[in-house]
């Protein structure tokens, strides 16, 4: 529902979780591993009623979220939402966590509140495959040039269509986007990190993206190749897909006055 | 054997692995598991013989090494030596990575060269636990005073009995320890590191020392209690062991004149 109804009080999650075993956010089927179909069984319990969850984005089967944001509405109930945090955190799986709550105004909404969100796609980036960060790392062996990253990077920056990077049919009216930052950097000597923030994303374009500068960078290209892939408009000129492991929903902006309107339970 | 015998190379490997789901790094009976059989048993594939390896740190069941450090001898061999790195990366199965290959003079010892080691023991500090890094921290959600834990420290430096600290019988002669630097640090809001250099420590240490200050902080007492926990020289009075999954073996050190004398292949 686009508006919480009368009697009820929107809540917000903010929610992380290790995607590896799992379908991603969204149900598939009868497919339990579901994030969003735990967390709604989970609520159900809490409150002995039926909850649906609205979540901001529906991350990839093996995609991971550090920050990924959903809302459900329910009837308030002091006593209950005094306990919900560390009850829902008792719950849960050891795979997801609840880092927060918030009491928000009836018009904030998951998906349609969403001003801007951030992904970090992370790689490991040394001659032998990691032993300890393999579910959250992709492993590329070449030493990584991050200064020829960076320059690719000022392709895709600004109002482009990104239709090259869209896995599968186009579900909206546009595959327009704006990228308001994106670069790499080298955290450490052997991790790599991609942060990207954007107004929003078509479907695994944040991989496709990653998959075709890595491609670019493998074969030697200029990195205005990059300039070439957007403006092709061709999903077949793009690279590879890079593996869903190395991703993680990072951050999801909301305008600051409903951030202001909301409380922290 | 201490000295590497005639005809045959000693080789040093640096060994990073998730422990896991592992019995430790040392064999227990038939249990398959042990990271140091895993190894010789994928060297005795790449030989064709029975390869002995010799690991610096005998970590216990859970805790993970990211610069374990182990040798073995074999019959030197180029073609052999030259392909080893890549061949014995692509048998380890995931949790276990070789990250260096040295050949070593015949007098380099992966126990007696030790000069000294450092541990870090990871905490994730935050109301809900962690859903990705529960593999590597151990979850402490009260606010952690990283102030009063360094306070802690000053009492554990230097040289000390450090008895009140290990579990079981001891197997050495004594069971004094020179401790060179000890710390904690808040890296990231929500993850604290302790790092914790010394020239040998007894069996789980730094699982007690860690697990002591923690109670210590936990129960409100005084940095100083640590220093009187010491000096007890008994077990019974030290805190609670911290769990093996927050505990990496970090690096070893050896003498200079051994590193400069190995040849990296």
């Amino acid at each position: 529902m686009r508006i919480c109804p009368e009697g009820k009080q929107r809540y917000k999650l903010l929610i992380s979780y290790d995607g590896t075993d799992t379908v991603g956010w969204q149900r598939q089927g009868h497919d339990r591993t579901a994030i969003q179909e735990t967390l709604e069984e989970l609520l159900g319990r809490l409150y002995a009623t039926k909850i649906t969850l609205v979540g901001s984005s529906r991350t990839d089967a093996g995609v991971h979220a550090d920050g990924q944001v959903a809302h459900f509405d329910a009837i308030p109930d002091p006593a209950r939402t005094a306990r919900l945090f560390k009850a829902l955190n008792r719950l849960c799986p050891r795979h997801i966590a609840v880092k927060a709550i918030w009491e928000v105004p009836p018009e904030f909404h998951a998906i349609h509140s969403t001003l801007k969100k951030t992904y970090k796609y992370r790689v490991f980036n040394a001659p032998y495959r990691s032993s300890m960060f393999g579910r959250y790392t992709e492993w590329v062996h070449r030493p990584l040039d991050i200064e020829y990253l960076n320059e690719c990077c000022q392709y895709i920056l600004g109002e482009h269509d990104f239709i090259s990077f869209q896995t599968g049919p186009n579900e909206r009216k546009t595959s327009i986007r704006r990228i308001l930052s994106a670069h790499w950097e080298r955290r450490t000597p052997h991790l790599v990190e991609f942060t990207i923030t954007g107004s929003g994303f078509l479907k695994q374009m944040v991989r496709n993206l990653v998959g075709t500068m890595l491609d670019l960078h493998k074969y030697g290209k200029p990195p205005s190749d990059l300039q070439k892939v957007v403006e092709a408009r061709d999903r077949r000129v793009a690279g590879a897909t890079a593996a869903a492991r190395g991703l993680t929903l990072y951050r999801i902006y909301y305008p600051q006055h409903l951030d202001f309107k909301s409380h922290k339970i």
